[in-house]
């Protein structure tokens, strides 16, 4: 089938964006007001921003999150690779678009399971990244009774929404989260449909960023749907395709710093986000991330402005070239089906 | 020459942005806040504004003018047919980019060569248009000695900026003009690389509006440049083609009312401003403008962001398709010549 819009015309695009922006990077030393915010948005590009408080970052040792948390249960994302939410290769030798196993536990026990150093030989591997508004769901601010959230005792450390941003959308956030993590978790490369503000309470977060326009460059497959589960017999974690079979739409690159893993002329951009520092990430951009060591960051989703260009333009910018499956034809791979999927060197 | 750009992308991008935005153009009781408008300039769609007072709106009749301008000159577009700034046929049967000839006269001569009526048989059309910052230039704002303003008189009754425009783009105006026409004065569609704030003091515009998208429809051609001239012999105007010969790219679409002339799928937006009525007309809109009775207008022009994907947009949605030339490559215009431009109805 024909691709509706040409991946030449995206090129020229992407080339064209990056000759005009470069990869700098602004960098605010204290948050902005509502109207500066609104004129960074419609500029669209990322920002770092110190010197945004939340208590949190005063209060979040482990033992007042122990203490804080008690006894309460909360969905932890478990897998053997620290790969929730990427694309992952099966038992069956097949690629498959893998969520993770969520298992409930006490954050004592969650916390147990971290590890502070990058070397660690667990069969598996614990993230908190449940980001179903975890804090705080869109109901929230609708004034909707909902479930709880799992958080509630720790929601007096983090505000529910950020003045300078609501006022800037004119909304209130979709979803806050909480995400704790260490090193070995991963957030594979994707994009999301929303204005991302993306705090850091503890540790360090990696971010590996392209421009909405480097799109083409992704090179996204269609893979089936797996989820971990735990083997009745054994109790190890196994990927288990679902039934009926679904299809997700996906980048194969699981790592961009893999070199010659990138066209020469995309441009990543990477930005390290310490304690008290906090990233505007708009709409759109592509972003992979890793942790350097025990990292709790917190996030506000804000839905994109749907009136004019932008939700238009990244729609535009999703509808090129071919989507290929990820894996060939054939039931099982075979070495042509592993060349279609060569940067995957890390599952 | 292959096209940057494929014209079916754009048609595909034209196509989506009028399924999600249809024509629905925002009016505004009042002017915005600061905020506010930063938060239109990111939907960067044409906006309707109602009260934004200038002390213009109640001072300027005719005999204000003239009594405040006095024996000054002002420059005046003097054109056969209204259309400064268009394309033309010239006396060698040829289309023309052409531009009027410019004339010094006073303020009471330029308002007695205006008709309040449509109905006039004047051989020469007179058009307060000079556009080039008359009323406040970039050079006010950065304080630089320059030419005074040939209406430095009239300053007083406007102000050089729009606070919460000023506020909003985060810089002051590129330029700030005056417009004084008749009905027989028109518009040719065009579109400028400049946010713009357009209010009517006096009289009505009637705005034809395309989205930034639709550039695809607007049919461009290249065209040689002549400037109206005044014969030695005879004293009547003459179209005087630019030596050294200069080229022009503009639509060739002379009139977007005519049945016929606008692919089916392309959606104009009609838009008439009265006396206190203001309009935001987004960088990169195309816009065709008419008048229905004597009209004074003020505009003020803003740079465009050129952080981010908006000026990168305009360009690339310029980048498209061939722009052919705008006359057969034979020296005389044939009746091939004609089938090329059969929308210049009104030249």
């Amino acid at each position: 089938m024909k691709p509706l819009v040409e991946t030449s015309s995206i090129r020229w695009l992407s080339q064209k964006y990056y000759e005009q922006n470069g990869d700098h990077i602004e960098v605010l030393e204290t948050p902005p007001s509502a109207l500066h915010f609104s004129r960074l948005v419609h500029i669209s590009r990322p920002v770092v921003i110190k010197g945004f408080q939340v208590p949190a970052s005063n209060l979040w040792s482990d033992e007042y999150l122990i203490e804080r948390m008690g006894t309460r249960e909360i969905s932890i994302a478990v897998t053997p690779n620290g790969l929730a939410d990427a694309v992952t290769r099966g038992p069956d030798n097949r690629l498959y678009f893998a969520e993770p196993l969520v298992e409930q536990m006490t954050m004592e026990k969650f916390l147990s399971r971290l590890s502070p150093g990058s070397v660690v030989n667990d069969s598996e591997i614990h993230y908190l990244q449940s980001q179903n508004g975890n804090l705080y769901a869109s109901g929230y601010f609708e004034g909707d009774l909902q479930p709880p959230s799992e958080f509630d005792p720790l929601r007096p450390d983090v505000p529910s929404d950020i003045p300078w941003c609501s006022e800037a959308f004119d909304r209130t956030p979709d979803a806050v989260n909480l995400w704790i993590g260490d090193s070995r978790s991963i957030t594979s490369i994707h994009s999301d449909p929303y204005e991302n503000i993306y705090t850091v309470v503890r540790g360090a977060k990696h971010f590996t960023l392209f421009p909405p326009t480097d799109g083409w460059s992704m090179d996204e497959h269609i893979y089936p749907h797996a989820t971990y589960k735990r083997s009745a017999v054994t109790s190890a974690l196994m990927l288990e395709p679902s039934s009926p079979t679904t299809e997700v739409r996906w980048s194969s690159i699981s790592d961009p710093h893999i070199p010659g893993v990138l066209p020469p002329d995309v441009h990543p951009v990477y930005i390290t986000l310490g304690p008290g520092d906090t990233l505007y990430l708009p709409a759109g951009w592509w972003h992979h991330v890793q942790q350097s060591e025990i990292t709790i960051a917190l996030n506000w989703w804000y839905d994109i402005e749907m009136q004019g260009m932008s939700w238009v333009l990244l729609s535009f910018l999703r509808g090129i070239g071919d989507v290929p499956p990820g894996n060939p034809e054939s039931a099982t791979a075979t070495e042509d089906g592993k060349e279609d999927v060569k940067s995957l060197t890390r599952t």
